[in-house]
């Protein structure tokens, strides 16, 4: 039999029920109470009204919000880049291999290595509040290497992602058009058993809009759901292909035209905006304003990864989004958590109604308005996840 | 008897001792061991080298720096402005009182409540690293209230400053000169006692030029040091005015003329800059590059109040500085640690040399550069104050 559990005296409880509390997208409730049953919410509302249950916890006039899903990490690397980031940032040359660095370092690793990098982080994730994170490959780049960085990664979430196309592999570099056949054909068929997504970057660089469009069709014959690295550092045709194909998400969308905004606009694809990217490269923000103006559905992730974000605080892009990219604190606390969800077609999590996943965090804060009033400031004082107290 | 203690294992130790180790500002000392004895430290050098103690700590592979050294917040207030800021972030008009409404407050709250929140924000200051912060009077600007806030900060900490010169008091808003007689008479002859600092806030809207000075120069009188908020809204006298008294320290320093920072270059006031203000009010950064580039000494503190920047975290501010402020890591480190301590006149934190307090953060990764590196990830590991483990 499951056990039930009941927070009480939650100052703020975000529902993300637009139907519920004060009519919001974000379904605020005053003076609430969540009940837990087995890995399940329940029931929520007012406090006064909570039916008994077989465990109490008072949340002493605290917020509580959804566990937020960081629906785009890349963590199943090994080394670390801080030579290069710190060169980068003093203005010092550096003339090393950027994510080649990270590729050598993750093809030279152990397993154990590997899986010991990724719970690391996911265990620092959780504690900052974090219930769902989708993590993906990449930095393997041939079969063997694709196909462990997949196994490892679904060991630990259900939303992982298949990434053989983020770099054309180095023994490929003088043949892109093989390297795509490898990530279309043997490699794919590797990987997929253990992935539910597959993703590719479309950037001057690395994959135009043909070879992407290959990479994604040919995933979505084995079955793997599209999502896509899109527009991070130029106007590109990766936001429109996302469109095309119908992907969950076009992540990043940091350089946009008009036809872009319209296209993901018209369509059911989620913007997936990445402040960390933008914080560590100093380049220039996203523009949420008018993606939400435009009424296309936003999402805030991290882009965890040892070369161009290496944050894991999603409380962190908050703020960032608040601050530099015109999102109201509401809209950016939606956006990481059931603007997340709609990035993983997840409409169990990213919310708290009845039948969702207990997905829970507790703020050391009487609103989820704090997670940008107190930027930086670890505001996590509880987490459940599943219905278990984890932090 | 005092016990000592080994730290072995550190893969970087920050001393700020240039004759040490990498012979950087920082004087980073690889694989090293620092000892404590008692409340301060004994050692520094290669672990290898380190002698025998009572007890021994493994770093495992980890960096130690001095604990944190916030030189400028206001942490005896009551009540939150989280609607204020609310509205300012999402482009809602909002009318109430500002600073005004945290007078009201802080008046309205008893001793246990200033004290309990002081407490509160200290203790949350630690958990990040920070092990010694001054805080300031003034949101109380009647004798009684002023004198109280400086009476319970005294209890938490040493560095106390009396800032009645924070707004001319509501009460005499038609009576500023009378404000300033009540400053620099009554009022300052309450709060002595308890304080070691004068301050005031030198900005069009609060005081001019002449009455910072007769404040200052009052304070002076009464035995306090002058520091001064200086610059932050607008060019204006106060980087000059502290450079004239001598002042410890100028904070805000965001806009400045090129004779402003030629006075702080050839003088012994050090230039605070406080990025969560700029960023929770989104305003322009100050320019710590030119400063540095002058030769001026910078200091990094949080300016943590619940108006303008509501975050405890120097950290956060640390990796402001490196995104937006032209500061290098390794100078953005020093500034929040040996650059706080400058600020505050103190020789005996700020560094982990033989005599100083041992105040060392510990932090959950190989080098100090992290704290930009990985921004909004709560990285601090442990603490110890005094040569006692806090955190
Ligand atoms: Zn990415
Ligand atoms: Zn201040």
């Amino acid at each position: 039999m499951s056990s039930s559990t009941v927070i009480t005296n939650i100052a703020t409880l975000i529902t993300n029920d637009p139907s519920l509390g004060d009519g919001s997208p974000l379904g605020a409730i005053r003076d609430a109470a969540v009940v837990i049953d087995g890995d399940r919410v329940a029931w929520t509302g007012e406090s006064s009204k909570a039916p008994a249950t077989d465990n109490r916890v008072d949340a002493g006039g605290r917020a509580v919000l959804p566990g937020f899903v960081d629906s785009h990490s890349h963590l199943v690397f090994a080394g670390d880049r801080t030579e290069e980031f710190n060169a980068r940032m003093s203005g010092r040359p550096y003339h090393a291999g950027g994510i080649r660095t990270t590729v050598a370092a993750t093809r030279a690793a152990s397993d154990a290595e590997l899986e010991a990098n990724l719970a690391r982080h996911l265990a620092e994730a959780l504690r900052q509040g974090t219930t769902t994170l989708e993590t993906k490959s990449g930095y393997g780049l041939t079969t063997a290497d694709e196909a462990r960085a997949v196994r490892l990664a679904a060991r630990h979430t259900d939303e992982v992602t298949y990434l053989g196309a983020h770099i054309v592999a180095p023994e490929h570099a003088d043949d892109p058009a093989g390297y795509v056949d490898l990530v279309t054909g043997e490699m794919l068929d590797a990987c997929a058993p253990y992935a539910r997504w597959i993703d590719v970057f479309c950037e001057e660089g690395a994959f135009d809009g043909d070879q992407a469009r290959a990479v994604l069709t040919a995933g979505r014959k084995k079955g793997l759901h599209p999502r896509i690295h899109a527009n991070q550092l130029s106007h590109g045709p990766g936001v429109q292909l996302a469109v095309e194909v119908d992907a969950a998400s076009a992540d990043h969308c940091t350089h946009l035209t008009d036809a872009d905004v319209d296209a993901l606009a018209g369509s059911r694809t989620v913007a997936t905006l990445l402040p960390g990217a933008e914080f560590s490269t100093r380049a220039a923000w996203p523009d949420a304003r008018r993606l939400l103006d435009a009424g296309v559905t936003v999402a805030l992730s991290t882009d965890c990864n040892p070369g161009s974000s290496y944050t894991s605080s999603v409380p962190f892009c908050i703020a960032l989004a608040v601050r530099d990219m015109g999102m109201t604190p509401d809209e950016a606390v939606w956006a990481a958590t059931a603007g997340g969800a709609a990035a993983l077609s997840r409409a169990d999590i990213g919310r708290l109604t009845p039948g969702a996943y207990a997905d829970l965090t507790l703020l050391d804060a009487p609103s989820h308005v704090h997670l940008a009033y107190r930027p930086g400031v670890p505001l996590v004082a509880g987490v459940w996840r599943r219905g278990v107290r984890a932090v």
